[in-house]
């Protein structure tokens, strides 16, 4: 099994390397926190004490690298990568997507790189708060653009199911699109909500209930890591706010003038129906798509623009399922 | 004790009645639902075969008269108290209270008053889903306008209390608009960003994780439910909605133009604190408010105002309390 070399040993980072472990993958670590570091050797994790001298015995082992560091550091990480192990199979698990490629294509252009993107995030942070189980069934987007090596993607995408995680492939732009308006939009519209309620008074936050308790939780997320969150992911995130103002817009004007809200209540009632209905096990499409095609990647996007997910691979094809 | 005579034997008014025998009082309900009148008396509960009847036995025993029927129904019955029990106590437990208070000051003038809304709503109805404990420690609004009789508020309060809950007591316009920010506008933002999410595709839906799962749990919410609730309350729910408009133009324009969410994602920070504060029971002042005093009722809806509530009556002092 391919070494794993992991950057950055918080969370995310922390629980790949855990989870790489507990698949029988020879693999390390290397952070530039101490408390981190520390954690993990007395949790009997190997850890690098430099980042060269990590990248370097990726290099000769021939390891998957995977960049766990927030985006503001993602650059310095590469640029050592470009520098040390300039060929190395690279994959990331930072939030956004784009940017990150083009990073990459800029700074470490002959790495063998495709990005990914577990969906497992949570409000804690740090080596302590991980697991190896933190992917387990969890969708892992895997990105297969144009311009992705094929190789470098089955190499993500087989870390990805190694840690118990399914593969969802698209392409970078789609995934920043599509976590603007279900990871994104979610904490700006709960901002807005609790604003609003508390705008009240003490009194509306007396009689609020369930509703408003839900709607307003990840409100209470720290605001530092929504922030970096939102804001890196800017274009994306301004396209799904716009989306949701026209929408509200709508419903406000509805409401003005003829009282009746039936078409925003319903398209919500359609949408969440869909949401649990996806999420169903029940009636899923066995999919096998044979990854020697020409046209594999076509097929691979096409799945994952259907709500699909990659489960195993059998040889040379990729074994998954779509929504009935 | 006070007989009570429900009107409507769906969730709500089902669960008053069930309350009002639980601690210890005189009670009899009435439905123009077959099966909610059939289920009730087979939980042996009474209940009397017409509205007439129901309300005459309450003119002859001065019981209160709970009216417990969706808003469109309200009316009519009002009529039959004008009727037959044109100087009953009187209070009802329909989600918004102006358009209830216009209609009795229309229709039943001569009765002793005062509006209610239990803050204890589930997205299920009917009589077998009701319980006598539906109300316990929840808020309870009981209506102190200018123009409500004193002792008509007690009567409702006294009600409220022996149902398990504790008083909110404030304006009907101000109950208006609080329900407008914290039951309502929750709808609208969950079915908009429901919306918003499926309109990313399946793959949008395939990767939402916990901040969407719970913002849009309401939008599950069946359609008729909310479509009343929120076309009830017309007027101030357009006000709620136009302030978050505002604030998401706001958060949308900050985006666009410095990158920053940060004012958003703080006030929204800032407002969910307030509202897990608000829900301590810790440092919690006590109040006590003279109702034989002239100003009781303005000193009562400060409390409402304030995040108070009444929670027993000791003579004519109502014992309350404020967050700290």
């Amino acid at each position: 099994m391919r070494a794993v070399c992991v950057v950055g040993l918080g969370l995310i980072g922390g629980s790949v390397l855990r989870a790489a472990v507990r698949a029988g993958r020879p693999a390390w670590g290397v952070t530039s926190s101490t408390s981190d570091e520390s954690a993990a050797r007395a949790d009997d994790f190997e850890v690098v004490s430099t980042l060269e001298a990590a990248l370097g015995r990726a290099a000769s082992e021939d390891a998957l690298v995977v960049v766990a560091v927030p985006l503001p550091a993602v650059e310095g990480v590469l640029r050592t990568v470009a520098a040390v192990a300039p060929e190395c199979w690279l994959t990331d698990v930072v939030s956004v997507k784009q940017p990150v490629a083009d990073l990459v294509a800029r700074v470490a252009p002959t790495t063998r790189y495709a990005g990914c993107h577990p969906m497992a995030g949570r409000a804690v942070s740090g080596w302590a708060s991980g697991s190896a189980a933190l992917f387990d069934d969890a969708p892992w987007v895997t990105v297969a653009d144009e311009e992705t090596d094929p190789a470098a993607w089955r190499e993500a995408a087989a870390l990805a199911l190694d840690c118990g995680a399914h593969v969802v492939p698209t392409t970078a732009s789609e995934h920043d699109a599509a976590v603007a308006r279900v990871s994104h939009l979610p904490h700006i519209l709960a901002a807005i909500l609790a604003a609003t309620g508390a705008g009240g008074g003490p009194l509306a936050l007396s009689l609020a209930a369930g509703s408003f308790t839900d709607g307003t939780r990840v409100a209470g997320t720290r605001a530092e890591l929504v922030l970096a969150m939102c804001e890196g992911n800017r274009g994306p995130l301004l396209d799904a706010v716009d989306d949701a103002l026209g929408r509200l817009g709508a419903a406000r004007g509805a409401l003005a003038s003829t009282g009746g809200l039936a078409a925003t209540v319903r398209a919500g009632n359609a949408a969440r129906a869909e949401l649990l209905a996806l999420r169903s096990t029940e009636d899923r499409e066995e999919v096998r798509i044979d990854l020697t095609d020409v046209e594999a990647f076509d097929d691979l996007r096409s799945l994952g623009a259907g709500g699909g997910r990659v489960l195993r691979f059998e040889d040379d094809v990729a074994v998954g399922d779509l929504p009935g």
